[in-house]
């Protein structure tokens, strides 16, 4: 439809159809022939306003969306289709691991090609937005939502922004992919304490620095839409906050595509004390241009009454709506309602081999070899009796919390990866330790007591377990203990206090780590864990997230040595809670540990703690040993560009990945700037024995930041330069910007 | 001296003599009949302008100071005297409980009794002005100088400011008291993670709603002298920040006394790395009218070159100048340069009998009863064998890491305050188990190897000292375990990531409480600990931070029940660190745990911890049984007051001290408001049996706060009104502000 079409239409529509647009229901509205009327009136929404909805939630599958659809079609006076909107954020049905293991394969290419076919299949399941990606940073593993970031850097993040939504909206406007909508707006991740819809507060500094950038790339990258956040920011809910809204992402960043609240953000105004009822809550919502209203009243019912009486401007409304059916249009829903959409297309896009290969690949590069003593990884096939052992063992549980319309049955697991490597004589397996000492916490999602009680392994059961897999393992050589966090224990509103692993697991390693056998773990988990005992107890860690329907054959491929890991940390892994929040890019102090003046006391640490993490944000150990060396700059000033490079070499007799990351400090600010920040990265291949020149580009663009005025600027003056494989092993040249 | 005269000194004075007035030296550099040569090399600092200086740091006593002045006044060409400038924290000689122990009193009034005696004890020392109050908010028990601060809350803390200003200040101008320095201007409390020195990052809304008050409470005070923070605020650390202190602090506040550096804040302005070498550092320091240069050569080298390149103007330095000047004439120093302090009058006013009292008074009011099953305490005198255990027990070390002045000798331990009530029969004491299974940390403060080595309990000795306290207390009826952390596990620098009891005290408790006998334990603190394992082993906790010299009795009368304690919590204890930063007037959440639209999972809290602390803000037991009834409002709705009253009785036999504390809700605001906000307080005597009705009145003023556009204004509305014991124990009714 032209754009003079979209605007005849837009002029001829009834409030009541306009404002329908504006609203989103979920599936539960869409059931039967008939409107349902439960959900209707536990809502409160209006029958009229129910026939003329815009959008659906997390309805999918190329049936039921069909069918929806074409009812609706029938019913609109217009024939304006219905926006299908999901959550599928890291893969439709075929799962790729988590957002943070995503993140811990720097390599947003490769990422993009999976967003791509994650496109591929939603789209052909009938869903037109997905909400995502999630580029909120993080740096509190107490949030249960770390597992749907990519890590605490902004360039790191942005990168993958930028990469994510290219992915899915390739040849959008030409009926490809699905449109992307970027969340949450803004710094969901910085919660107070790590507690899910907590307070956020920051300096407009620190916001724009290290907040904003991420969604700002994604923005850049032509995202339709954005989802606000259920945080504050400087003590105003972002789905009201006109400053978020209109100042920065409306005029700003020029963004002019739909807004859309985070699941009943809107009503939940009056809960946060800012809005007196639904009228009001709606009358922020709609100033800070908030276009739909997912799953509450407040735009149903309220802004028809609210334009009456003068207290928003018919104007508004009709700006939201426009952007609403300017979306649809830009997705050809008014040619086509469905998108292509069908059944015969999902049997041939769904999980294809190719797409397999790919989530083996994004799999494998996303698991963090942590730690290899006596290089005790690689495991020779077949050499040696190994025990497979442990709650993810052989549980097709590893896709994760949010992995809404990926399916168990398609996972492989650990076991069955081991298989394709091991024959019955050399691999022993039994689950050994039950997930958790205690399921009640699964009551939240309506599981009755009983149901809980059934949960796990049952209590003969577990002893039986514990003392066979003893008894295995006496007489392995080598044990994997696969384990970690229930899919629960991580994700939307799975916070926590204690991020060590569980206690029933802790208690089974140590009886394990007895036997004195080379041992590794496989760490499945939605978080930095804190694994400060592991380290001392074990000989290998491999950090595996939620790996996704691949998950088994990629550690397979990784622990017999047919791949070589090359996962890379996004995200600090603590020594404990107390550390948190924890980010290599702190802020120089005037006391620094390492300070020439300040020496014991008092200088800037714990009394009972490293300031270091655990394990390194760039961190990640492969089977190959590659040495940098050479770091050379073009210039000792630097004016439009400098050129740095070092040379890397692979000294093994393996092909490995290495990721060089280059880190900068600027020495003297107007305002007190981090020790070091990632500025660029690389991740490149080196066959055995190979030695590469690998150079980056700096330019004046990427050594600004918000001055002490806040203005985005660079300022004159000493920089540091840091090359290495992390963030803390790293060559140093220095240069001066003029 | 006349003003005219004052300003005529000023215009005589070189600019050596002048910038000496702004630079302050420790005592090291006065120690022998010539100026050390030593300390002044290190420095760097010109013998000019240390012939000129215009402070000295931590130099007390009558003898030194006077023999200090003295020599000076000498050379002086315009006899102008030496100010001597001490961290005179919480008592002098007669040292009263850390502040944290202060602020458990909630009751100003009597602190203000205790800061006037502490004044009357350093002047006599020759102290003219003390580095007190901190009024610094603190929300991360992880932090050491929790130690010094009275509490997590905004109008508490600002109480406790005026009334400490207001002590030490008593008749100030005619010759009284010492001059008062508050600290740290602005924020310290908030350092990221709980970590000493490090960023701090907060929006102005917060900063000027929470931080800000008992800074400005104090100037409204009148004190002196303003000193700065470490730590940044908005990026820039608050040494060189022109926003806190030329825009806040002298204009908005209208404070026209000194500022001085904290130490050495002046040159860490280039570790910050946000000055590039003294001069710069020098240059932004003055620049934010920070007067005095407290331990670093920055202004004695710097600020004449930087006068004459042009590159501040000289009027800014007369500034500072002049109110160095006014301060000590304001001091009489210029008619009396010793301004009274001899030794006799220390011999007369230290440690009298009266300021005994007084701290055994305030010790007892700052002891916290957390928990009392069964009605355990009081013990009653020689009825039954009582067993004293533990490092504590009879330990000098009451008075804590900042008590510079205080003397170990003069402490009354908690085993000479029980053998007040308990014969020898009674009373069996024995150290029991060692404070700490490793003092290597202690290193920091320059002790070696070997002497580490010596500290504590020697090997043989602890296993025989555990032995016989586990004999002894299978004989005895009641055990009472005197444990706590070590005195330079909190104070600066004394941050810690794990905030439990030391774990050598924790695995004797726990053999203790295997005997089952009934079990008191005192907890010996500079924060907040986590007690959640103790809570459920011992039958009685009293937490008695660091009590001071009285201590001991102050302890005993409360365990013999010749006082019944009264201390309330001025800041939350947590379940676990991960529950850190903690408080009770969090921000309304749009989820929050009792939402009437959310359920189950998708609320704010965390899944392994309650959201709430362990012991509340304001709570605290007593021997009493307190009851709250007739909550009124002397009206529904509000337009200049509101009287508030309660009746609370005593419905035991004996009589007691009850704080009632009012709390408000701001229901709905054009910002989101915290669940709760302590607007008043009172603590009452109530005689056995008696009843009382206790009145607040609420004004307009009180119900200010920053709403969205940064006015301080209240806005019309409703509002809940809760009083009780305590945060959590409240009666609750509304009102509407017109």
């Amino acid at each position: 439809m032209e754009e003079k079409a979209l605007k005849e239409l837009l002029a001829s529509l009834t409030w009541e159809e306009k404002i329908g647009q504006l609203v989103q229901l979920s599936g539960d509205f869409f059931h039967a022939d008939q409107l349902a009327v439960g959900p209707q009136k536990k809502l409160g929404i209006d029958q009229r306003i129910v026939d003329q909805v815009g959008s659906v939630l997390n309805v999918t599958g190329a049936e039921k969306t069909r069918e929806i659809q074409e009812r609706h079609m029938e019913k609109s006076r217009h024939k304006i289709p219905l926006l299908f909107m999901a959550d599928i954020i890291y893969g439709y049905r075929t799962i790729f691991p988590i957002p943070l293991g995503l993140g811990a394969t720097w390599n947003p290419a490769l990422i993009e090609s999976a967003y791509q076919q994650t496109a591929e299949e939603s789209k052909a399941a009938g869903a037109h937005v997905t909400f995502a990606p999630m580029v909120d940073l993080v740096r509190d593993a107490r949030w249960g939502r770390t597992l749907e970031a990519t890590g605490e850097d902004p360039v790191l993040n942005a990168a993958f922004a930028k990469a994510m939504v290219a992915g899915l909206q390739k040849d959008l406007l030409n009926g490809g992919g699905i449109a992307s909508c970027v969340k949450h707006f803004a710094a969901y991740g910085a919660a107070e304490g790590g507690r899910e819809y907590n307070t956020v507060d920051m300096s407009e500094r620190r916001l724009r620095q290290e907040y904003l950038p991420a969604y700002k790339a994604a923005v850049d990258a032509g995202c339709q839409l954005v989802m606000t956040s259920f945080n504050t920011y400087d003590g105003v809910p972002v789905t009201g906050n006109q400053f978020l809204l209109k100042e920065i992402l409306r005029k700003e960043w020029g963004f002019d595509g739909v807004i859309i609240s985070d699941y009943a953000a809107i009503q939940e105004l009056i809960a946060h004390g800012v809005a007196v009822d639904d009228r009001e809550a709606a009358k922020l919502a709609i100033e800070a241009t908030t276009d739909i209203d997912m799953k509450t009243p407040c735009y149903a019912k309220e802004l028809e009454p609210l334009i009456e009486a003068g207290e928003i401007s018919a104007e508004l409304v009709d700006q939201s709506v426009y952007r609403v059916l300017k979306l649809k249009n830009d997705l050809g829903l008014f040619e086509d309602p469905y998108r292509g959409a069908s059944q015969a297309l999902e049997e041939r896009v769904f999980l294809t081999e190719e797409k397999r290969q790919l989530a083996r690949k994004v799999s494998a590069e996303s698991v963090v070899l942590l730690q290899n003593k006596k290089n005790v990884l690689p495991l020779e096939p077949n050499k040696e009796k190994i025990l497979l052992v442990g709650p993810y063992g052989d549980n097709q549980e590893l896709i994760g919390l949010w992995a809404v319309h990926g399916q168990r049955e398609d996972v492989v697991t650990i076991k069955k990866g081991f298989e394709k490597y091991l024959d019955s004589k050399h691999l022993l397996y039994t689950q050994g330790c039950d997930m958790l000492e205690d399921y009640t916490f699964l009551g939240e999602f309506g599981a009755t007591k009983d149901q809980i009680e059934q949960l796990g392994l049952d209590k003969q059961m577990k002893e039986k377990e514990l003392a066979q897999a003893l008894s295995l393992a006496k007489q392995a050589d080598t044990i994997v203990f696969a384990l970690g966090e229930h899919t629960m224990q991580s994700g939307e509103a799975g916070s926590r206090t204690d991020i060590t692993l569980p206690k029933i697991q802790q208690a089974f390693l140590q009886q394990l780590v007895e036997l004195k056998k080379k041992t590794v773990l496989i760490v499945i988990s939605g978080r930095p864990l804190v694994l400060t005992k592991e380290v001392e107890q074990v000989d290998a860690i491999l950090q595996a997230w939620f790996p996704g329907t691949e998950g088994g054959n990629a550690l397979a491929d990784i622990i017999f040595g047919e791949t070589n890991p090359s996962g890379r940390l996004s995200m600090s892994f603590p020594y404990s809670v107390g550390q948190l929040p924890l980010y290599y890019s702190e802020f120089k102090t005037g006391r620094p540990l390492t300070s020439p003046t300040h020496k014991g006391r008092f200088v800037s640490k714990y009394l009972d703690s490293p300031n270091e993490p655990l394990f390194s944000f760039g961190f990640g150990l492969s089977y190959s040993k590659v040495d940098y060396s050479g770091l050379t700059l073009s210039n000792e000033q630097m004016t439009e560009t400098l050129t740095i490079s070092v040379n890397v070499k692979n000294s093994s007799a393996r092909p490995t990945l290495e990721t060089v990351q280059l880190y900068i400090q600027d020495v003297t600010g107007s305002v007190v700037r981090p020790v070091k920040e990632l500025k660029a990265f690389q991740k490149v291949t080196l066959a055995a024995g190979e030695e590469k020149k690998v150079s980056f580009c700096l330019d004046r663009e990427k050594l600004k930041f918000y001055t002490k005025e806040m203005i985005f600027a660079e300022e004159p003056g000493a920089f540091i330069v840091f090359v290495g494989p992390n963030v803390n092993e790293t060559l140093e040249a220095s240069f001066e910007l003029v």
